[in-house]
């Protein structure tokens, strides 16, 4: 039986399984720490294609097709897909999952997409809505720089507390059908606006976001910090953890000892010239689908509390100087 | 319980009701055939704000407040909003719904959303994840020609075959509080693509993906056009209307006598200057919310298929010479 907990959470009865993934990234991450994990790295960043638009839209159908791939699965046996990129009107996942035909939910979260792509499957299979759901995100450096930076600055600095956008994609298959990946509760995200004005600091945006979702988890679960092996925020990168860990503090709890940001770990800061680290929809989830869940998998990590975060604005908002306010979704992962 | 049925339909156990709705229009609209209908119309399309951005994230908070203030339910009953709109990033939604403080998830499904948003909350409702859903959408008539044709031609006409981006937003209250109206199923669309490239004929766009939807529902719950008393498109427009009589012909159906497009209600052609209708995210709402609803409520309509369709396209897309592909969702509503 499916329990509707505390104010924001779902904890499912029968939890649905994170069944396969799958990995596209472009040349950059293929040259970062997680050089060797990723399902599939390409050297052209275009992906074939004419545009950075449609090579993002690539990534997408790739990644969808390997995760599927990887169960057997066929498209025409998943009943929803969801997902969504960072792209005016998401043009990236309409094109992208287009020869698919799933019939699809599209959702824009901004970075915080995979987790609110993973929650709506989880609680579509939990509800007996289909056997198999999809969800998917995307980002490419090409295109969001296009997207949020036009026309770009000459020979401009970006301030060290800026993010490079992560060039991939992350496709994750939930359903019925048992592997060794739980899908056992979620957490939906509140806006929360602090404030900050600064989208070139992202990390201290999307922060106090992260803070509110974690501690509504540890509530509403009635859970601790030490209760999970691993806390995984997107794309706060080493500003953003700095934030994070000060804030959660205040509130009482500690999780410097078991986090891990998916934006410090897909590039070596030192050498890769990435300053704050990596961000985008795609951060989050090739790291998890590459990095986070093989550990899972092997039953190395038991428990891991996914938060990924998103920075809610555009560049209309942010000339016009509103806010940038953020927003995390958590999905409890745990091994079975 | 609740029953997966054919390819892409849910047919509910105990359906949610649509508790109360909330309507509100710009100037142009107030002075259409559904004038007297909105709950709020503003003379003033800014609604007090500076921004054509702003002032659609205050109609979607005016909307929701009315939602909510017809059932006499506080925001923090709400369990899980969902909602989207046309622009950028969903900015007029996250701005819009901030001061709610309801978890939340970001949609887009460009003029579909209020069918995505109605069918997730219903969804959501119908699996026991919360007593109280919120779905809401909005569109602009400011913010859609900035965002989509800006910067705007000197006096060019627009062709017959264009819409008018409607000002106005509905919200609606899903969940299980009795009224006389329930969300009995719905139908996910696909994207389905023809290949047509003119952003300025968005009904010729729309019109298969309605189709394809329309007749999936049919099949989906063995139905045909009679079983229901109105079949309401978002914002087909006289050009998308007559293709879609056109294509569901050639699959054997029949749905002139029932069809309705929210596009060609809002506005009189004659004297309005809107040529093929009204068209955004938000007409379809508010013609839902204040036309359609209170038929049903009375028992005029007893049953009615509400399908949205969306246009998946940006100024991107379109300038890259991608074509303009549609999907659609369909909800079915009942008099109860």
């Amino acid at each position: 039986m499916n329990q509707v907990i505390g104010s924001q959470s779902i904890s499912f009865g029968v939890s649905p399984y994170l069944i396969s993934s799958g990995s596209v990234v472009g040349s950059k991450e293929s040259e970062g720490p997680l050089a060797k994990l990723f399902d599939m790295a390409s050297q052209d960043d275009l992906f074939g294609a004419k545009t950075w638009e449609e090579a993002e839209s690539n990534m997408q159908k790739e990644a969808c097709i390997l995760a599927l791939g990887k169960a057997h699965i066929p498209p025409e046996k998943v009943r929803y897909l969801f997902g969504g990129d960072l792209l005016r009107q998401g043009i990236a996942t309409s094109m992208g999952i287009e020869a698919l035909q799933i019939p699809m939910f599209g959702l824009f979260g901004a970075c915080s997409t995979s987790g609110e792509a993973l929650a709506l499957g989880a609680m579509c299979v939990a509800a007996g809505y289909g056997d198999y759901m999809l969800a998917v995100t995307s980002s490419h450096f090409g295109s969001a720089e296009k997207e949020f930076r036009f026309p770009l600055g000459y020979a401009s600095q970006r301030p060290l507390s800026a993010h490079w956008t992560v060039t991939g994609s992350g496709a994750f298959l939930v359903g019925t059908e048992k592997s060794h990946i739980r899908i056992s509760g979620v957490t939906i995200g509140k806006i929360v606006d602090y404030g900050l004005k600064d989208s070139q600091n992202m990390g201290a945006c999307m922060a106090p976001a992260a803070v509110d979702t974690i501690m509504q988890n540890f509530k509403d679960f009635g859970r601790k910090a030490e209760d999970y092996d691993r806390i995984v925020t997107g794309d706060l990168g080493y500003v953003g953890q700095d934030i994070l860990f000060d804030l959660i503090k205040k509130k009482g709890s500690d999780i410097r000892t078991m986090h891990l940001d998916c934006g410090m770990t897909i590039f070596d800061q030192k050498t890769q010239d990435t300053h704050a680290g990596g961000s985008g929809c795609g951060c989050a989830a090739v790291t998890l689908a590459a990095y986070v869940l093989p550990k899972i998998k092997k039953g190395e990590w038991k428990r891991v509390l996914f938060v990924p975060t998103g920075a809610l604005m555009s560049t209309v908002s942010f000339n016009e100087g509103a806010s940038v306010p953020g927003i995390a979704h958590a999905i409890v992962l745990e091994h079975c």
